[in-house]
């Protein structure tokens, strides 16, 4: 998801919000995490996005250290290992994000078209 | 100027713009633009901002492959080996962004307060 601002072609915004504790949230952890939501595990997360499995572990306990409560939570395993799923905090990280997205991209929209105009046309 | 975004006890958005052309503006390029117009040299500039000579270099070239005219203009040198400033180009660039990045930061503040209560204490 992360991935898709990014590719040429496309114009947009991308945001990373730094906190006071020195955490860094940007599109790459947030995509991770509704990723975790969405498979209920954090290898299933990081397969989806193309991750390691220690990349995506190594992003989430940097979440969880920089955040006053955890942002993932494991139950515990059956046969199949268990799960993992977004904890409120967790969720309300992703959902806070995605409203800063969509607010900053709503009122950057004129000066957005400003620049686009200023770029060079495409393959030049 | 970027590092103050970005450094520890700051809580705060860093804005990337991708433009249609696959060229990405963030607030390292920007600062070095706006110390070129400062400075009035490209080295002078990567002094200030404690980036290597090459360095300047090859994020101006980039910006100037990537928008539909250069973002700088050199002089002809005489005895200081003339002096480079932004071009009309270069200065609409940098005041775009930071219209950007004011829209955003106003627009988000909401939901940046609540993000910044979920964060962890300092040094935690």
């Amino acid at each position: 998801m992360a991935k898709k601002r990014s590719a040429p072609g496309r114009s947009g915004l991308s945001i990373r919000v730094d906190l006071r504790s020195g955490l860094r949230i940007g599109p790459g952890k947030v995509a991770l995490l509704e990723a975790i939501g969405q498979t209920g595990s954090i290898s299933g997360a990081g397969r989806a996005l193309g991750m390691s499995y220690k990349r995506a572990w190594d992003l989430v306990e940097e979440l969880n250290r920089g955040c006053e409560s955890p942002v993932v939570t494991a139950s515990p395993g059956g046969r199949d290992g268990g799960g993992t799923s977004l904890t409120a905090t967790g969720d309300a990280l992703v959902r806070l994000y995605r409203e800063i997205e969509t607010a900053s991209a709503a009122a950057a929209r004129p000066h957005m078209r400003a620049l686009t105009r200023m770029a060079a046309p495409i393959n030049s």
